[in-house]
């Protein structure tokens, strides 16, 4: 019986006994936690949204021949590419925060094609056994979380050089019906409320790597998995009751560190295991999806921008030349982010393995743009809000006799705006630049899909400096015009591409 | 006979008598004016384009079932938008500066929907007798150049509250044949090489204004025509003789004053009389497209840090690490501009005409960085460059025999590099930042297709504020859910949308 | 018995009996609440600054003939005010927060010459009167904290315009030994650990608002004042017990909101009365002091960036390039500000009471800075984190027996660094960037002493635009040279100087 | 007899018989040279002012105990110094371009304190020889060219690694009375309108590098000197007569490569021979000095503010809100600069020598400001001014009996603005932003006393990260207190200061 809404899946998740720590403390039930709950109640309106507007949020997919959830859909055509954008736009919208189930989405797609180069060279049966996994999740309309993020150690050595080799997951033991693995992934978005996770290398491996060249699915209830809630700016405000401080009470994100103690994976839930060379092409074709994936940003940046004039509107400078035109900076800096990311949509390319994957350079773009706008568009918001969005009183002084009617009295903005609305919007605000959503909206911007390091190595790859090269040289007439069957410096190129031509 | 190739072109060009003034004197022969060539040069680019890449250059028309110049071709799908784009960038690698056509190419494809929307409304011909006109420019194979901006005078004032009502292009009697038009159009990107131009309003137009709301193909041999040829920085290089000091020899713009002295149009040339409710529709489809249009300056973009990359390697500091990351800069910024643009053309819809129209937030958003980034690539390669690009001797320092082998000695860069192609890299980049390609690369950057203030104004239109309030106040709990079948903040809605759904 | 030390400081507040309400319940001492405590302790600072490094944070007095604390010292020379940078970085380095005291520094620097000038036109008394109230506060060693901002209400209306008249602070009341007022006083910084307020008009006032322009020194045990503690992000982490996830355990700032329920005031402590005009010139005196007193924001930025280049080390990639090229940025943003500061201190001039105040253009260049460059440090250091900074579980999992090792082993960094150091490190990025000092650093450096738009009017103002169009007329032969005797375009013009100059 | 007025100075520089080249060919007199005589009258400027404003232009030198033109004193008090920024910034607001003499003022200033450290750890007497020196430039009233650009070549190499080892300045034959030097130094700012000329090493140097640590002045009519002029972008609008295209018809910069051909220089104008520890010293001051003059660059942004306010309300837009923000951006960017210049001066501390230098990381945040800045200012200015700036014909149309009247007509702005004068506004925008002194305004900015990477390594080197770790150490609890008796991070500490400590 597949989930077929919200409730369902919050139903589903309980009574799991995960090991779920948080403050020192080992979690009852999750699903009840109020500090956990707005983050599952995130991944509950992707559920809710394929429901309302399933044009946008399922798919019909070859693997099981129903419709499917978007986010376990491997991309059958273009369309599909840009839809899953559309899809994150508008979750970033409904929900103001990360809904998490990107990470999975992506993972699938990714593997989908990385499984199948790699039984084409090795002629193992990956493939299959993936396609099998992925009909399972699409047929129970399971939530996958990715893990992805190893903790790395020291960062100038690789995973088999490390002082203590589980820095990085990898392979304990190996038996005939499976293998043991062990380790940890560092911050986890969605994984305490996924179903399944996929774990996956997370960077280029060499020959004496080969115990970490390991993607595996693991059931979230295996009890090998220790889970460690992370802390996240005003998490406790959750737990205050009230709903006004929390700014946004009813979703949140959520990340965690899994810790991995010897978890026993069968060989049917095993997608790599020793190809050394193709984790880092693994890596790549992730990011290449998940950097694209960042769209979802924009969607959290129409609402801090609806945030952001609305409160202008209720302190009465909506009309302001300044207030109008820091909305249309707002604007043109979230849609520049889309408009790089739903372009890498656009141009997506079929694999061999017949799903189609994005434009790398426009992907890097993308990402690298939101490690830079969301800061930006954080500060206008600031900006228009007022100094009241960091000192506003808590709302038990509006509801305290004493103090609630001088605040009302004091904190009333223009005619017609009720006091505690103000409060709202303004809490949803310092939500969104300070507080809790803050992590899902600024700093996982920065660092989510690979800090902006790794998009400028990815961009230096892609450039194709030499072509360009080859152009200026031609126009200064320092040397004959570049052939114009190869273009020299075609924009749209894929890596991979690329990579085929050299080889 | 349709022209075929680049030198068939410029042969069209040949023996026109037009009135073209420069420096204070009648040109005799545009063609052959060592000043005006380049930018001749450039227009011929796309016709050796077409030869070369037919499926990049060329589209088949179902107007006159033929396959046609791209730059003529009315887009009967979202992948003719989307190959415009490709073609400009190629183009702008090609030739390194403003190859002149996409006015032409823009003008026609939002005359095409105007014509058939105003036919709709009044019940006049004008899009039949437009088809005529375009199927006649395709078959000829002809370069129309579009002319939109007025002088304007005092801008605080419309089009009939001048004190000269000549400032902006009107009918000034009209015929039972056709009508007499007069006034002129400021900064016209090629027209002198152009075979028709034509004329459109430049703004919105009240009832009073009627007879400005004038459209019109004029051919550009008419004898009511003057053509005043507008200076560009280091212009003068180009007669100096000597092919490096220009920087771009062989390509460059072209922007001139045109002065209407009452030329007669006969109404099978006139595709809008009067019906003054369409200029601001017709201004506004006609920068949507050419907005997008100027990823054009991402191929510039591409020969720019191409020349960065190359002048680093010959001053031997290809390897450090700043240098790196400043390309990968002017790499990210480029992306940015291309993305926003193509993703607007991905994004394109049909018209009720059957033609299709890109994205107006995406293009403006990609225009509005057009404004911005071109003169920070500008800025870094100045800086890669190093001082030289700004205090290089002349070439004929070079040539002469005293000082030339003192420069030869001393303005050597690392083993390997001839000076003077040092010294050519050097000056194409003075060229792109400082010279006449400059001119194209950032002032045109600036103001074509409208200056940033106006891509302000429409994305604060296109922005829907109100929708992105709703979903801001709906997370905060001042307001319900907005409604699931009216996404509050659609990121790509057409403005064109909007107004019909509000009809 | 003047106060002499941190502790006799802390020791001076406690036993007042404020009504003080914090989360909806009065706050029996707030010396003791964990959560106020660390404001305290900044302030605390001062003191303790002030015994160790005399020189830096004190300075002789001429009211008084002692050496009195800096924040209490009337400028009476250049030197004096550059001491007053000088101190205010300082502090900012050791406290990495808002330490609280400026806003009375600059208080009483603005009244000192309002006063004077005042009486000089009025013939009033107000200038001895606030003579000897400083001198009382510098021989007792007292907080002076100053209370500007009013609720404002609707911002499109004047104080006497309102709705309800108590929404900018009023005289109610005028009795022959002194007057009563009533209002409220918006996020005031520092105030429940201040011995003293000065309560001043807020804008421009018009004659209507007579009863607005009142300023007064107010006990801050008067039983009529009410303080409703402002929320800060993250401010129960202070509640916790523990002392790593604060971050910052030992100092934060504190603002809160002052209600003014009918407090008499003697005369001897009011320092203007009615006088409208100089309403607008105590504030525009005010923010020039204050705006270029955010200098202090540089001290934080030392400690941020130090934190950077620890969590970097601890990482073990502080030998990138890229990473030291963001710490190189981030110093120059830092240092940007500072110059700005600390020029318009030395640009001083004297005022004809005898003090000497700062540059106004340059001061608020500086703080428009702040309104910018912070948030970019923060960007980049988050950069510099890495993703941990916010996604790290709390102190209580790492003091957990089952956690706790598990932590210890993944979140090694490099060899020879403890873990905790490591999280400590974190949590003092997180504190600054999203908790709770991130409210000093960031919010507070955008709206303190006027938000951006305040800061760009006075630069309008400032910027002698007339002056300047006369130096590009000269030098484009539209207009002869400009009079040499009076400097075009005075960069360092006071405003007040040209105001002078006018009259 | 000293030189007493521009007119005596350019009396002073005729008849010099230098061997100058221009395009190919030997200029006969430089001072009747068009292209050459607005570099010339820039200087004269300097003169000028000197007699208008004494104050301002001139001060007391206690060498020859006369009053002396400030680019020729050496600073004796901080004021000095600070004067020295505010001249500059006139002499920019005059001349609108780079005038030329800041090169040599610095390194007198650097020289007078290298010299004497020199003799102390030498026992050499180069202090006295350059005090007589510079005593006689005073007396003389002389311009004094300083030169320190090599051609470098491979700049992967050292001076005496060179395949050729002229690519450095270097001693080739020592005599019993002075030295024979040969080399080049690269874009000299205004040499062949200089009187004398310093000859200083580039860079750090190692003993291999004896015979490059060289300095040495020469008269500029040395028959052993070569002058081969740059060119500059439109320079040789110049030659067309008319006054109006070239933009700012009286003054421009100069740059030339001198070349060093065999000059012999008795020991009394040699003030470093071979001490090779102190060349990268000198280096450090003169550029200390040097990157804080580029304060000039703020009266170019005065008169660019200037040009781009007017030729707005030559428009008719002067009220547009959008309008009057970008004046504000363009004078907060402007005054940004200003702000690090000037306190850098302010900051100033004395050499043991006795003279005064400025502090070396607000130099360096200056410059670094500088290579940003008036970018974005021209950015600025060219969307103030319309596409007009870039596509105005020339002057000779408009002298032209046809083609006049209808530009008239046509390019006519609000009521009341003459065409010619909005035509020679915007020919000044162009001439800043792309021309003749956009060289001096952008070019000049980026790579003069230095490129961007160079103040990056010294604001690295200066910016005490060691200390700023301390302070987050202490306030995360990782470490203890700082000691207070050494601050941690010294805001102006100057890394000579921080030199000596360490020794």
């Amino acid at each position: 019986m597949p989930i077929t809404s919200g409730d369902e899946y919050i139903q589903s998740l309980r009574g799991r006994k995960l090991r779920v720590f948080l403050f020192g403390e080992r979690v009852e039930e999750p699903v009840d936690h109020p500090l956990i709950r707005p983050s599952i109640n995130a991944v509950a309106e992707t559920y809710e949204l394929a429901r309302r507007e399933p044009e946008l949020a399922t798919a019909p997919s070859s693997l099981t021949e129903i419709r499917v959830n978007r986010f376990l859909h491997v991309t059958e055509s273009v369309e599909d590419v840009v839809a899953q954008n559309r899809m994150q736009r508008r979750l970033g919208q409904l929900t103001g925060t990360c809904f998490q189930r990107c990470v999975g989405m992506d993972a699938v797609n990714s593997l989908y094609s990385v499984t199948y180069d790699l039984d084409k060279k090795h002629g193992t049966a990956y493939h299959d056994r993936f396609k099998r996994f992925v009909a399972e999740m699409q047929k129970e309309n399971f939530v996958i979380g990715g893990a992805m993020t190893d903790p790395k150690g020291d960062r100038g050595k690789g995973p088999s050089e490390q002082a203590d080799p589980d820095l990085f997951v990898r392979v304990v033991e190996r038996r005939p019906d499976g293998v043991v693995i062990r380790g940890a992934k560092a911050h986890q978005t969605g994984c305490v409320n996924s179903h399944w996770i996929i774990v996956m290398p997370t960077m280029r491996l060499t020959k004496a790597d080969r115990d970490y060249a390991i993607v595996a699915a693991i059931p979230v209830g295996d009890p090998g998995l220790t889970f460690i809630y992370g802390r996240q700016s005003c998490d406790t405000r959750a737990l205050e009751g009230g709903a006004i401080d929390a700014g946004n009470a009813q979703y949140s994100g959520q990340e965690a560190m899994i810790v991995i103690d010897d978890v026993f994976v069968p060989f049917e839930n095993v997608f790599m295991d020793g190809e050394v060379e193709f984790a880092a092409e693994l890596v790549e074709r992730f990011t290449t999806y998940h950097r694209r994936s960042y769209v979802c940003k924009t969607g959290l940046g129409d609402v801090l921008i609806g945030a952001a004039a609305t409160i202008a509107d209720m302190n009465g400078v909506a009309g302001a030349s300044h207030v109008k035109d820091k909305l249309v900076e707002m604007t043109h800096l979230n849609e520049t982010i889309y408009g790089a990311g739903i372009a890498s949509s656009h141009e997506s390319k079929p694999r061999p393995a017949g799903n189609y994957e994005c434009d790398p350079m426009l992907a890097n773009v993308c990402k690298h743009n939101v490690t830079r706008y969301p800061y930006e568009l954080a500060r206008i918001a600031q900006d228009l809000a007022g100094g009241l969005v960091a000192t506003l009183p808590s709302e038990k002084d509006f509801r305290n006799p004493e103090t609630g009617p001088l605040l009302e009295k004091y904190l009333r903005g223009r005619p017609g705006v009720r006091t505690e609305d103000r409060m709202r919007m303004l809490r949803l605000i310092e939500n969104m630049t300070l507080g809790r959503n803050a992590v899902g909206y600024l700093t996982e911007s920065m660092h989510g899909a690979g800090s902006p390091q790794a998009q400028r190595i990815q961009i230096q790859r892609g450039m194709d400096v030499e072509g360009k090269k080859r152009l200026a040289q031609h126009l200064a007439g320092v040397a004959p015009a570049p052939a114009d069957a190869e273009p020299a410096a075609a924009p749209i190129a894929s890596l991979d591409a690329a990579r085929r031509k050299r080889a």
